[in-house]
């Protein structure tokens, strides 16, 4: 096929297919093979007799085995996830995975097997079928996300000879299977990395999936499963899944910036599937090579398996799963992925959050629709965040073990000085030893921080920025991406001992939302915030005849500050009682003399920090 | 097929479509036929000799032919758009159009066409080709909306001797057809309202249109089109692609809604589609029953004619295709439709702007997707508003004619007695006659209704709030519901004399972009505000030590106000000067006393008025 058909640029991913057809077969020196010595029970209660697994794997293995990695592709991937040497084809994860990259070869070990039911390499339908002689078709057990992952288990405890996993990370179907290894096999890792992934599909992406299937089983090319000694196959069914696939793993965005400025193609080829527009032709192109490369019936089992996949529907089921769950978790999901929408990220993270385990989550910003997590446009972002966590599960585990290493502090030497912060000693000073502490709006993670130096280790962030949620899994915390005015649903009444809110509370437009929600998530509420009933502020209106300026950062203005709520100590004790909430304490500060203000504090103080209760 | 298939209630659509196969044939009683005396020239060039055409008309044309309105299907839908009885089976649009409806047929005389190209009257590609004495199939000519928008013309003008149309109203496919109208014929219509369709599909719509033809055209049953007399035709890749169009008509929401609690299907009847999963069983029935009553050839056909249509690709092109628009326009989006965006109705509402036709738009919040307009969930919403723009069209077409009417006031009258807007009485006097003016957040019109009682008749509100922009409509402005915080950008520069920000400045998030914006399109901004430099404004903080209350609402609050930005006029100034934005006038008011203050504003004014230019 030409290259005259694409009058658009080539994405990594697409990068990958198109080469899969000239792959040189260098590949094939890397992947290596292993038999189960066992048959595989089911879980729909058949048995597989025989399973081979083909993996790749990549760095060494440390004495202590516990620098291991494994990897988990997703629906049409394969075991090759990272290059071997310069000579060898592009991986599917080269981005993110080799020497010196955010998962780094020289430091981790890495595992890459494919998966049961898949069609490169790994037992699934194009296997043969010991007990008939001839492949197993649809005669294939249905498999389950479950059976994918108990083979990966043997592959790592039987072949491998490794018990204990520092961390398992996959995105879409190997997201799932990550989940899988977080929730029922939690004892054999340290930390799971599940990108975009859910904990079952939308009725949305299941419709699309059913619709795909029926056109691959109604292909009369399709033989009821038994194509492989008669001629092409399903393959118009099969190109017509996989166009479909295609549409959902774009966006209406990057579709518009791969074929908006060039919507008719002028070179109609004639194929036998439209080329009149180039949106067409690249659909064509990218059905065709995954025909060349994938099996119809791994498609259907492994498609069928996505679909099976659920994790529990209700809130109750998911929180269930995530009860006995013993490691960390990162979770990451993308803006534009309409596959695997954010929301679904969140409703597993708000699940893990209920149950109080160590969980992180970030939305990444990007108009790459569920492919992001393939593509280098984020990998900044994602990249670091996944290095930077896994660097740290690597510290703490090691930490565990006895062999003690020092936390590099490379990345707190960038941060500028500070100013020292009266107001953070002091919510340090109102909190007990031990306590369950939730940080809104945690900002870099500097009280989080401060409350893990002085033993505090039941903590939570929440925090909007992106580019912060970043700085907070740089520095070991806890942090989930998120909107204070969507509320915080997922936390149970009286889940904290003290829920904070620093200096946030001004730059909040639901307010009394926000603290409602605080005092019923929390036992007690410490909400810092500017004072403008400060002298200096009232002179500035009184006087000068200006707006007080609360925010204090810099260039900060009354048109362009993030403080969109004005209140002095006042107002904030007309609203608890107009509420009913109990006020515990009250430590009104003067930040710019850096002390504790004693007379007068609405006129005195330009910080306040309140401990209120509902009763 | 039996009903316990489907554990969801069923929606009006899918309620019109079950009930496509049990149709009596009662409606083919008021199903009219005409024959076109003119072969049809098509834009590709080809000819149809013979055209039949099938119309469906209800209620009286007046006896100055000036209350008719036609009504254009989507790609499914036929001339049956609402019961012509009790008896009568329901019509696809039963819930906007009928006596005493929003398209009230005891006021207008209602015409809906069955399309070239369908298979429910009209000639289309079932039709026998003269000149072969076969049907057409694939030979029928590929047809265009406009091809199909002049055999409407010729049924309105030739066949039912109307020379004007009130309105022409369509949506999605329905609404390409009154674009077209719209912008090439606008001679012969009033109003045009273009409900949830667009200028071009976005290359997603257009990838989801392909993969369908696809199905249906790699269907061994196919035959190239010649099916007819060879047995079922290519039903598996029609209901491919009728599935696959069921998932994009409906939304994230809406599918969740329907499946989302009753995931697994328990009733597994034994068909040739998965029926594993509910949404799999009500994509099969969907796909089966419209294979029933749809011609695939026909599929073919318009959908090809949607994905082809484009009436301009640029911000340019668009803009040239509403210049010689002469008629009013009514845009509808809805907030949930992913298959025709809302951003997509705005771009050509933008481009009508930027030609300063005659207006009005509104998203309309709803989960339903795309099938939201055909649906009752938002109907009073959206057919008040479209009664409404009719009703206007009407009154202010009569007028034209020398039959003056009174315009309706009982609207008005509704609305409690207001407080006398002494700030609005001041914007008047400060705008000159016959001013080209724009209002950003136009509320209910209080101001535009002034202005054009002042004879000023080049006017444009924008308004964030969806049931202000009904009621800017209802009193027959031309409203845009729009965020300023995403600026001006429909609007060239120097567009208006003045662009208003009446009481509106203290909401906005972006002011600098905003003002910036304001500068840009309008000769001279004028901006009224309330002043936080007010006596009493500043007494409340320096001798109560409380936020001033800037806010007049009465429930209103630091913790709830919709105001977010503070500032005094001395602030105000201090922007301009560093902008270097040239103030012409400016009036302080006293609103609680109803004057004007003439000295030291910045403490004495509670609100003020400041005209200003960018030189």
């Amino acid at each position: 096929m030409s290259r005259s058909l694409f009058p658009y640029i080539m994405s990594e991913e697409e990068f990958y297919n198109s080469s899969d057809s000239i792959r040189s077969g260098s590949v094939l020196r890397y992947v290596r093979e292993a038999t189960l010595t066992e048959p595989l029970r089911l879980l729909c209660g058949q048995e597989l007799p025989e399973v081979t697994i083909a993996y790749e794997t990549y760095g060494s293995l440390d004495e202590s085995k516990s620098n291991a990695i494994l990897i988990c592709h997703a629906l049409s991937g394969d075991s090759h996830v990272a290059s071997h040497d310069e000579q060898d084809d592009p991986g599917w994860w080269d981005i993110l995975i080799g020497p010196g990259k955010y998962i780094d070869t020289n430091k981790y070990y890495v595992i890459c097997p494919n998966a049961l039911g898949g069609c490169r390499g790994t037992t699934g339908p194009d296997s043969i079928n010991p007990k008939t002689g001839i492949r197993y078709g649809m005669d294939f057990p249905q498999i389950t996300i479950e059976d994918i992952v108990e083979v990966q288990r043997r592959l790592v405890h039987d072949v491998l000879g490794i018990e204990h996993l520092l961390a398992v990370v996959g995105g879409s179907l190997g997201g799932q299977m990550a989940l899988i290894w977080g929730t029922s096999l939690s004892q054999y890792v340290d930390a799971i990395v599940a990108v975009a992934t859910s904990a079952h599909l939308t009725s949305q992406a299941l419709a699309f999936d059913i619709v795909a299937r029926n056109a691959i089983v109604s292909d009369p090319q399709f033989h009821k499963g038994q194509y492989y000694d008669k001629g092409n196959g399903p393959a118009t069914g099969l190109a017509i899944a996989r166009m479909l696939g295609h549409i959902t793993y774009l966006s209406l965005e990057s579709m518009k910036k791969k074929f908006g400025s060039a919507r008719n193609c002028d070179n109609r080829d004639n194929t036998s599937f439209e080329t009149r527009f180039s949106v067409g032709s690249y659909l064509a192109h990218q059905g065709h090579k995954f025909v060349e490369r994938f099996d119809a019936n791994s498609y259907l089992s492994l498609s069928l398996a996505i679909d099976m996949f659920d994790l529990g529907e209700t809130k109750e089921d998911l929180a269930a799963a995530f009860r006995k769950s013993q490691c960390r978790w990162l979770f990451l999901s993308f803006s534009s992925d309409w596959l695997f929408p954010p929301f679904q990220s969140r409703e597993m993270v708000n699940a893990a959050l209920a149950e109080d385990r160590q969980v992180s989550y970030c939305n990444i910003e990007s108009d790459c629709g569920h492919d992001a997590f393939l593509l280098a446009n984020e990998a900044d972002q994602y990249g670091t965040m996944i290095g930077s966590f896994l660097e740290n599960t690597l510290q703490t585990s090691r930490t565990h073990q006895g062999t003690p290493l020092s936390l590099p502090n490379e990345l707190d030497d960038q941060e500028p000085p500070k100013k020292h912060r009266i107001d953070l000693d002091n919510i340090l000073r109102l909190i007990p030893e031990k306590s369950r502490i939730l940080d809104l709006g945690c900002g870099k993670g500097d009280l989080l921080v401060r409350l893990r130096e002085s033993g505090h280790d039941h903590l939570v962030g929440l925090e909007l920025n992106e580019h912060y949620v970043l700085r907070c899994v740089e520095k070991g915390l806890n942090v989930v991406h998120a909107d204070l005015d969507d509320g915080l649903a997922a936390f149970s009444d009286r889940q904290f001992d003290y829920v904070v809110l620093s200096k946030t509370l001004q730059t909040v437009r639901k307010v009394e939302l926000v603290l409602e929600e605080m005092l019923r998530v929390g036992r007690q509420a410490i909400v810092s915030f500017p004072n403008l009933g400060y002298k200096k502020f009232r002179e500035e209106l009184e006087e000068r005849g200006r707006a007080p300026h609360t925010d204090p950062r810099p260039k900060s203005q009354w048109y362009n500050t993030n403080d969109v709520r004005f209140l002095t100590i006042s107002d904030f004790h007309d609203l608890c009682e107009s509420k009913g909430w109990k006020i515990h304490r009250q430590v009104a500060l003067d930040t710019e003399e850096n002390h504790v203000i004693e007379t007068n504090p609405n006129l005195n103080a330009d910080v306040v920090i309140v401990v209120l209760s509902k009763d």
